[in-house]
């Protein structure tokens, strides 16, 4: 995480920040680690596009992770940028750009990724909506 | 806007994808020709992150606009993601790749962008939150 993430929460003590900043160290150590695991995170009226296809439901997007055509990969995070959505009470969105080094490729992939989060009535956060690209060029 | 663009929407045709990818054109036409003019599609409670500086406010969010430093530019969309946010009824989120081309600069910059569009009552959209990041290899 460079400067330039910090800076970008412009008010890095804020909760909005402090939330978000921890659901990105989280959710990217679970992807590399177990992502299978990160089915949790999402709930029956989660959306995820990663790379143009969009799949729904908690189930589905662990699914769609799951069989993602690569094994061992490693995310190395450059910018998180978070903003609370006033409009609705709680919400949090995450913007993140980083680096995806996977097993046995020579060069990273550029990447960047938003989240909404949503409180759950368990007082904890789901992901509502993610949407992922590579940044090819 | 390539075939992974129009992929993207995982249903093209949707009234979500429709509206996310009208106001991307018409965001972008406009920030080209005449960046001044954007101030109209924010409101009071919005806020932008540009590169990790936060401003809020559609007044704010102008001002920031017309004073970046450069004159022309001229941005080329690669991919767009819409996804509606069922927790918060008609609101619309937008995420965009592409582009960056400053006048006087040999090379493109790649960007991506995240809008969040809200219904106002005046059954139109205007953007709550929006969050810009310059993609550096």
């Amino acid at each position: 995480m460079d400067g330039q993430g910090k800076e970008g929460g412009g008010g890095a003590g804020s909760e909005c920040d402090v939330v978000g900043r921890a659901f990105v160290e989280y959710y990217y150590q679970t992807f590399d680690a177990n992502r299978g695991a990160l089915a949790t995170l999402y709930g029956g009226t989660s959306v995820l596009s990663f790379e143009g296809h969009r799949v729904a439901g908690a189930e589905e997007i662990g699914l769609k992770l799951a069989q993602l055509p690569f094994e061992q990969c490693r995310h190395s995070i450059c910018t998180i940028d978070c903003q609370p959505t006033p409009s609705f009470p709680g919400g949090i969105l995450v913007f993140v750009s980083g680096n995806l080094q996977l097993a046995g490729e020579e060069h990273q992939l550029r990447f960047s990724q938003m989240f909404q989060l949503v409180p759950n009535e368990q007082g904890s956060f789901f992901v509502q909506n993610d949407i992922f690209r590579l940044n090819y060029g």
